[in-house]
């Protein structure tokens, strides 16, 4: 159990509404096509401005799973 | 198009609620003397505690605005 | 008045709902041992995942506070 | 459409002439398999010395791309 | 003379041709407003991608100029 | 020959012994389905605690390998 | 009150007497431009050297300063 | 279980043989007086060195346990 | 006598007149609790600003001391 | 010929036109006095500004030689 | 006795067995022609694979000694 | 002139009474041994506690100098 080997991979999620949205969405994406996803790290938070207010946060993030 | 040029500024916002109302907060403020503001980046994220309790998030950001 | 000493602890603070949420439940643990809590400061922002969601967010912060 | 998902993967090219020819030709090589390619960023800028010359540059880049 | 005072500010200015066009650009855009341009400091190079090609460099440099 | 491609990706390697062991334990794993494996780069070392004791020692790396 | 919003402008002050001194000068010609200075945090601190001695300090800064 | 809190305290061990047995007297030491230790994170390796030879390593490293 | 451990707590100190005096001033705080003491590290140089001037100065440090 | 041993020297290359004419400054005075010279890795990239123009890049990059 | 000033110099140790052994290699190697080497620091730990295995572990360090 | 080479040494001064004095003391030894030292930048702060006190200063710097 304890010799596990876990991949890595960098994702950016976006949303209108909040980072933790962000996040989610990036989770969610990634797991319709990886198994055993295990925990993530948020590397940068960020987002584009549109007519003086946030239109969308941009948060890259780093998704560990599980190879079996 | 693909040359512009931009020009970077560093604000901290705050809010009592939460670290999306703090980026709002700063970039509504930037809004009013700055115009083409195009992205934001978090650099950090940070507040005041009072009796035992958040008191108010303060986040420091980057906002980058087209020069015209 | 200006020449206080603080001290800095680190935490890591978790919830199923946010990271603020996350934030708010580490300083809360902090206030039942610590006295004069006055700042944080978010050092990384990770979680777990299960079944391809986000199970919690963990905030790791350090929180400063004044020596009497 | 602000809600896109992103991957980010990390590749090194090299070129016997240019810090720009490094990056494109990694860029080129990622296009022969992975669509919507958006941005990269450059990490690490370094090379191989011969004979008391630069052989070849490399950049160590990543290269981000929308999902679909 | 050794005294001065300098103002550091941040841009990006960006090229379809090369990184040193990219900065070349954002400091020539910086000298139609500010005196006694100093020395400039890359933090990032970055760039937007088309059709598997880089569309155009980006470069963020801060610019350091003398206060009068 | 100087004009490779490469391209990187982050594993996490686990073992109860060592930090070699760590390492190429996710080297191993690499291996099964990656070709032309060159370098690796060790970007965290960490591990779990259980009963006082180091219960397993957990390496995050980057192996770069050759893109044909 | 805890929703203040402050700009934070980078400076360089040179002193030929101590890091003290050139982050001080700093200061105060920020002083003269703008008003509600609130802190300071050093980014740098290097000098050049003349005859084999410190000519003078040069420190980089950021100030903060609260928006009316 | 999921809303845990951790508190991270930081170490440094050092031992004449090796970096893990650094590690796990910094780890052996911590258990005498902290309990439900859980992971830890290196965060510098160094050492130092008498008659040309390494004397000792010395390994700083945050150790996390969870509070009750 | 290789073998030692030791723990490492952070503190902010702070004076109206250097940065060594905040240097000394957490240093003798500390002392009046811990024993053993043996070196410190920098982390951070800051301090508050009122009336354009330096009102004091802040040094963010860690600390290390001998557990027996 | 896997024990190699190396050694790294920083150097600071300066060149009127590019970037990499600044490393190749650098790297060709470096072969003048060092043999083996193996690889280079780029630290900082920045420069000089005259005229509200690019007076000459600096690269300071780190350069690795094999010791005999 | 407290005024010593020391040198500092970056090697990279390599080793086909353990990190341990390549940074033992570089002391060993900077010993034949420093005197009184007094510490050294990890920068980076990387190797070279080869058949899917580690052929050698590479340690940069930087290591220091007294000037008399 | 603008194609000037230097070289950069790293050093750790040390001083009882200031960290200025620390950076003089490195910068003076230097001198005795290298020409056209130009610059200098500080890379860590630190020092060694006795008694409860300070004992010394310890920066660590870079030294630029011009090769001819």
């Amino acid at each position: 159990m304890s010799e596990h080997i876990y991949k890595v991979v960098e994702l950016v999620g976006s949303s209108q509404t909040s980072i933790e949205k962000a996040i989610e969405n990036a989770v969610s994406r990634a797991s319709t096509t990886l198994k055993n996803l295990d925990w993530f790290e948020v590397m940068e938070t960020r987002g584009h401005l549109q007519g003086g207010k946030v239109a969308h946060y941009q948060v890259k993030l780093k998704v560990g799973f599980r190879l079996e």
